[in-house]
């Protein structure tokens, strides 16, 4: 039912969902092309705006964001990543690490400013509504509000980057982020050349995207038992 | 800097980008406004496509989808929700506890269907680009593709009621997710009849929201020392 429909029947829609898929089909993990070039102040307050106006766990914006345009600081991080890149290649079979090795996983230098994207626990603590029985909820919220940034960027010309190559404890003490707040995301953002069609990590063979049918489920995971036996079933919590 | 642009500007945008941001800000997280009319298939296939369209880390594109439209899982699902109500309402002070009595929370049954959200940590396992030195990277992939979903839905004309008044275990057997996937979230989806231009929480007077110059520092966290004197102490990781 739900796999047949295809991206490219969005041409024929209004233009408010034509721009809104634009975005969201458009949008990149950019490394490789940024150029520098600066970014006016107002669509730099726009594109913070739509991270803050994310969804959050009882209505909790747990997150804060601190834009680093500091070089000093943005070369000691991305020579820690440089340190976690290898890391990782070490981790790797040979001919994965070969792979790897023409991968550029960052574009700290090159992007015209980071910012790091924080999770705070204790914001509307102790009673966030909807977190007493997942206390990952908070968490999630940040994430919402990352999206919402990438894809105002993406409308704006601009690219991001997610930088994941690093340690917490590592990022925590380069912007003095107090415990218990937790740095979710180094998102290098700026102008870009373009935007790739192909995502990097399919371009060079690193893997490929699913197909959606491969992951739409209709209710009940595959090859599980009928909804009628799962529902005599339940025992896990307190219905 | 960053705080003098408000939403309120993007009047004056051009047409792509007007859309983009009338999308993440009029996105409710919405309980009390499904109308349960049906959603043409196309329109389901373009929101689940948006979604499935999200950055993940190492492409690994770690979620599912699971489409749930039959009435007893609903009812059941509900049922442990109102369960989970009463614990979380339990925990409350007195006041807090009055002012929580009024909170609709859900509209799993008002609602034409509901998706549930999953991570699988197996997904382009043991090898995923960008996870080794955070674990949670793929949980975070998980909570972007929902956000994208939740947008489409906005532009759509839809509503999305995220629902986290539950316990992981319970939804995992409702619905035969096996070990180690994890159900991320449960949401309603369907037409609306408006959507509130304030979040709820607000309007009841759970909650205000923050401005954003509340949450955006700059070169790092307020109070903490300059850049030059955090450069020198890091001692966190391996650079």
């Amino acid at each position: 039912m739900t796999g047949t429909a295809r991206t490219e029947s969005t041409e024929t829609l209004p233009g408010d969902l034509k721009d809104l898929y634009r975005a969201i089909h458009a949008r990149r993990d950019v490394r490789g092309e940024f150029t520098g070039a600066p970014i006016p102040a107002e669509v730099l307050g726009r594109v913070l705006g739509a991270a803050h106006a994310a969804p959050s766990v009882g209505l909790s914006q747990p997150w804060d964001f601190v834009i680093v345009d500091d070089d000093a600081i943005r070369q000691a991080f991305a020579r820690h990543v440089q340190a976690e890149r290898q890391v990782f290649m070490a981790s790797l079979p040979d001919e994965l690490a070969t792979r790897f090795a023409d991968l550029k996983i960052e574009g700290i230098a090159e992007s015209t400013l980071s910012i790091v994207v924080t999770y705070d626990e204790r914001r509307g603590a102790p009673h966030v509504l909807g977190r007493h029985a997942i206390a990952d909820a908070g968490l999630f919220s940040v994430c919402l509000a990352i999206e919402n940034l990438w894809l105002a960027a993406t409308a704006e010309g601009m690219g991001v980057g997610w930088v994941s190559f690093y340690r917490e404890e590592f990022l925590r003490e380069l912007l003095s982020i107090p415990d218990p707040v937790r740095p979710v995301a180094w998102l290098c953002l700026g102008p870009v050349s373009a935007l790739q069609t192909t995502p990097d990590l399919e371009r060079h063979g690193w893997r490929r995207r699913l197909a959606l049918d491969e992951v739409v489920h209709h209710n009940g995971w595959p090859g599980g038992p009928p909804a009628d036996r799962a529902l005599a079933a339940p025992r896990g919590a307190s219905s």
